[in-house]
């Protein structure tokens, strides 16, 4: 049942390409899932690709272009006319559509647009384009089925039958007023119940969720996951109802916001995969590899300055990796935290409250750790005074890494940027710095050298 | 419009509860969500929380239950008589109902289910009781609606209007034949255009996506976000229908497996919110601080063994922060991407193949970064063979910390065991040990002291 991409079947579609055998070639895609045939394109050559994009037809191919990996879509683009993008964009539903000639250069645009014909088409994909990319207005689609709330259940259903014939899918159908105000929403089963002389407005469930058109992409995802929403819809300032958005859109919103968090967390650029090539996972890996080294050259420059105060201490130095590698865990932990807070609206109170409590939660894992670490040391090295002074900087440099772990996010969330960069390399990089001169002032501070 | 906890509201809801004025709070709680009940209910006192509970009717409250926190609901319903509870679940579907009913002791879900009245009922919460949490059965509910393939469309929107006062939300209408076999499916929209003397037979849609009852979650989230699915049906090994797993529980499952593995890769164990008290957040992280005080603790007892032999190389020591920092993000980099890559079924080919792949790339960045920290060294020592001992240790250090950070995760997997685990203070600390005593050896090597 399950559709696998076997070295056969691409070997398969190879030879049916190279002997130009059209008729296998469709009778093979013929029942097959758009997104199984997005995959089975990124598997063959480009030229392959290509070549089954103009061959089959596009209400075939326009929904695996939607599918595909952003860049090989791009190049596939770039090999089509203006004309054939214009016929693969009018089998798509308008939020696909305005997605896929957003990516296209401003020129292209126009030499699209130019070419559908569908002039109410045309003017709900230029709408789509006006929206930011991380709003409802840049996420919605146009499709969707309205009554209005004067008619009665029987007319509805007729007027209903057209308009869902456009409409992929019929979660609600939304009641409108005269100025094409949202007034509430009718789902197809109370439709299905309902007898058809009864008034519309008599049926209607009058409270409906919704989101703004400017409203934020976290914000849908939060209201749509909170209240198990399968569809919201989109209005303006003003109430009128402009789109819908669906659930499918938002997972695939929730998904990758989670991978690109998960990404910056572990120093990777965000977009990448297994299976990009040496090149591309080194672009993504390198700058913060490099923001690493950076690092470590300023922690041995530190080193350089407590040198001589340390002649006879060389075993201060034989902690740092511990000091460096407890200051970015921390930073780790409490960064992480805020930052999955903040993408899930529940972090509340001030920034103040927030430091203080992570001073005591840092302060107490602090002065465990350090003990363990007291023993150790006095154990192993027989000096009371060196097993202190190491002991009480790792609780220091502890509750400094984890106020800058909480309190970077905070504040970048608060100045409009993602706070998820504060996460990963970046906060160890700089509380490795951070700890290991705090560590060496205080043991110096400690041992009076 | 949108729903928000206001300091205001809490007091006014205190104010009732403590002058027992139950006809404010039914009217105050009549036409909120029971989402939004279940956010006041985990910010007001439990005493409190159970008042509430008790004074609304289980329509209200069962659907609150479910939205609560593990921990909250737990202590509820320990404050709850076997009768109170069955009441709840009888109002609940299926799959809600037993997740509930599984949370409590073997000797309260018998009493809870000896209270229950419907035996259908019963019965299905004992059979969705015997799959495991993470299998599709774990996941479904039985609700759903079926059809015969041997009915008419008109005696299929008869049955359907009964059974569709059962079912929450229908997404698609299931076919079956006279042993229950899935045969296909039918939407509602083919439904509503249809005639009324069309057979079933000639209408419904005979290829329909389907799960196993014991497929793993993973598997189910990653088809129907591929496939844009809102609801998917689950088949026994005879496909015969068992159930349906809707696309509202698929997103709180990817949502809660994205943050799991977030929260491994930070080095926190699982379920932790900023707003947990100072004891659960200690208990989350400290088992990984102490992972990091063990690793710097070895990296320390390397350090001393090699102390006589570098009387004359202070500097080494100096850098062992840079080579701990740099085999730390290595490894985290390159098991995030294997990890991810499983997470989405999207890592093809042998262990082998991507260690070799991982060897190219972490030899390729490491020799770029080498190549900046010779030139440091060599600028700033004025030593080229200490530079130059760095320099390739370095390279070293970051290939061993890049296929150890891609086999780790890989072998965890084959071994079933969530390779998640792997990312985060594990594959650092692990990392930092090997890497310094790598880097030691390789410049007592080349320095040949």
């Amino acid at each position: 049942m399950s559709f696998k991409i076997t070295a056969e079947l691409l070997e398969k579609i190879t030879a049916y390409i190279d002997s130009s055998n059209n008729r296998a070639i469709i009778a093979l895609f013929e029942e097959m899932h758009y997104a199984d045939i997005a995959e089975i394109l990124e598997e063959i050559s480009f030229d392959n690709s290509i070549y089954l994009i103009k061959l089959l037809d596009s209400e075939k191919t326009s929904a695996v272009l939607t599918e595909l990996d952003e860049e090989i879509r791009e190049k596939i683009l770039q090999n089509l006319s203006a004309k054939e993008i214009a016929e693969e964009v009018e089998e798509l539903d308008s939020d696909d559509a305005a997605d896929i000639i957003g990516e296209l250069s401003e020129e292209r645009q126009e030499a699209v647009m130019s070419q559908i014909e569908d002039e109410e088409r045309v003017k709900e994909i230029e709408e789509l384009l006006t929206y930011s990319e991380n709003s409802a207005g840049g996420l919605m689609a146009k499709e969707l089925v309205k009554v209005n709330e004067n008619w009665t259940v029987l007319k509805c259903v007729r007027e209903m039958r057209a308009q869902a014939e456009q409409v992929t899918r019929v979660h609600s159908i939304y009641v409108v007023d005269d100025d094409e105000k949202l007034k509430g929403r009718l789902s197809l089963k109370d439709l299905l119940i309902a007898s058809t002389k009864t008034a519309i407005s008599e049926v209607y469930i009058p409270k409906v969720d919704f989101v703004n058109v400017h409203d934020d992409l976290d914000e849908v995802s939060n209201k749509m996951r909170k209240y198990d929403l399968e569809a919201i819809p989109v209005v303006d300032e003003n109430c009128i109802l402009l789109g819908r958005i669906t659930i499918d859109d938002i997972v695939d919103v929730i998904k990758e916001e989670a991978d690109k968090d998960y990404q910056l967390a572990a120093g990777l650029t965000q977009d990448v995969e297994a299976d990009d090539s040496i090149a591309q996972l080194t672009k993504a890996r390198l700058p913060w590899l490099f923001l690493g080294l950076l690092g470590g050259v300023g922690a041995f420059l530190i080193m350089v300055l407590f040198e001589n105060s340390f002649n006879e201490n060389a075993v201060l130095f034989f902690f740092t990796p511990l000091i460096a590698a407890m200051a970015g865990n921390v930073g780790v932990q409490s960064s992480a935290i805020i930052v999955q807070g903040l993408a899930n609206d529940d972090v509340k109170g001030s920034i103040n409250s927030r430091l203080i409590k992570e001073l005591f939660l840092a302060a107490l894992n602090g002065i465990v750790l350090a003990l363990f670490l007291f023993l150790f040391v006095w154990y192993y090295e027989e000096k009371a005074d060196t097993a202190f002074a190491i002991s009480i900087s790792l609780v220091a440099v502890i509750v400094v890494a984890g106020l800058i772990g909480t309190f970077v996010p905070l504040f970048l969330n608060k100045r409009g940027i993602d706070p998820a960069i504060a996460t990963g390399p970046f906060i160890t990089t700089s509380n490795d710095i951070f700890g290991i001169l705090i560590y060496f002032m205080i043991a110096k501070l400690i041992l009076g050298i």
